[in-house]
């Protein structure tokens, strides 16, 4: 099932999508489903970020030959991570599919993207071990973790080389229904592919990485996970359109535009 | 004026404090004040965290001696931040004032309290001047920063070091009324002063951090940033109680009990 936040006249609504239609829906997601009897084209539709997250958490390094590309951009030795440490995001950066990404004027050259997975936690779990893990996840998304590369070096933590407004494009959707082991990312960049890669071929996958953080810290309803991206990145230009595609989920699109 | 979060049988409850009374109010934080014309006595009501914020700012290392101390426990120079770069915490990890401080099983010994003066964001702002900076903030509260400092020091993020669940307790209110100057921040373990410091004493001051992070990132009603914490912190254990009081807010108490 394919949950989408759409724009309307009485505000934001989730909806379910069939084909080209969208069903609105009364509830937000989790909960049992109430259609309004709405419905809506989804050519026409405008489209939300599809979730506000309560917990936004991201695993950084988590694909072996992004670790090594971007040490060997840093003048460094690749340091593979040996435990799933998770690190975090901010839900001010979000922009929906459509939305542009603004490179901010004093941005450098190296303004970048990063396909990745993303994991919409539905339940809440606490001590979970991994053949568990995957019963409190309620569908998976598509993000764009848009970054500054001179600012990831230099700044003493990520704020604005990964969290500067409109640097998480997210969606276009929620999709419910998903096999792991099946799905592709391809980046394109203008119609170009610049990377593609199994989307599971993580360091650590996703149910490795819910157990884990689920050993100290309880997951809700709400809180979703940005699984990491592969390979080294290509820079970014105003003009440019960044596509990310998950098989089985879709396409999340975004034009960059210059900052003023 | 002060406001609290309790719960009562309708569920949480914003509330102002007048003296021994707490006045139940119909909106949350930030809205017009209606009042529901119960009152309930603050002695006898149920105390919680007193925000679940948007976004969960820390400013991290930003008091002189805090850095030289830190530097020092872990055998390296220190390195005084020359720019306000700005971090995160989870809400997974918030307690209110007089719940515990549950300490893992296989956390250290070094398991320490840091008190903190809160900035509660009460309005939308975007490039900000700092002369405009404390006019989107909405009031003050306290925090306690526990932190495992082996895992701090071992793993690549702060993850479990500061945001295992009970980690972060907040509170007891928010404080709107505050002369940023005047405030002086005092931590007692067990009724015996560890630390008192000048609260403002910052390297970045709470209008410089709001300016800085205001030219990248729009913050929201809702969000709160932690200002971090002065010197050196001892460690706490099962059975302690962790007082940390900022004069003219109130004193944030929690006892710390031994995880099972």
């Amino acid at each position: 099932m394919r949950w989408v936040r759409v724009e309307t006249e009485n505000g934001p609504s989730y909806g379910i999508i069939d084909g080209d239609i969208v069903s609105l829906v009364k509830n937000c997601l989790f909960d049992d489903i109430e259609f309004t009897g709405e419905n809506i084209n989804l050519d026409s539709a405008k489209l939300m970020v599809p979730l506000v997250p309560k917990t936004f958490y991201a695993a950084g390094l988590n694909y072996a030959q992004h670790v090594i590309e971007q040490a060997k951009a840093n003048n460094r030795e690749p340091n593979i991570p040996n435990e799933p440490h998770i690190g975090y995001r901010a839900t001010n950066a979000l922009i929906a599919h459509g939305e542009p990404i603004i490179k901010p004027k004093d941005a450098s050259d190296e303004f970048q993207y990063e396909g990745e997975l993303v994991v919409v936690i539905g339940k809440r779990g606490k001590n979970l071990s991994e053949d568990e893990a995957l019963d409190i996840v309620f569908g998976y998304s598509i993000g764009n973790d848009v970054s500054e590369r001179k600012w990831q070096r230099e700044d003493r933590t990520m704020w604005r080389a990964k969290n500067t407004d409109t640097f998480k494009p997210m969606g276009p959707w929620i999709e419910t229904e998903v096999e792991l082991n099946n799905l592709l990312t391809t980046v394109r960049v203008n119609d170009r592919e610049v990377i593609s890669f199994q989307t599971n071929n993580m360091i650590f996958g996703v149910q490795k990485f819910i157990s884990a953080m689920s050993k100290y810290l309880t997951l809700i309803p709400g809180d979703m996970i940005w699984m990491g991206t592969e390979g080294h990145s290509k820079n970014l230009s105003p003009g440019d359109v960044c596509d990310i595609s998950i098989s089985g989920i879709g396409t999340l699109s975004n034009p960059v535009v210059a900052g003023v």
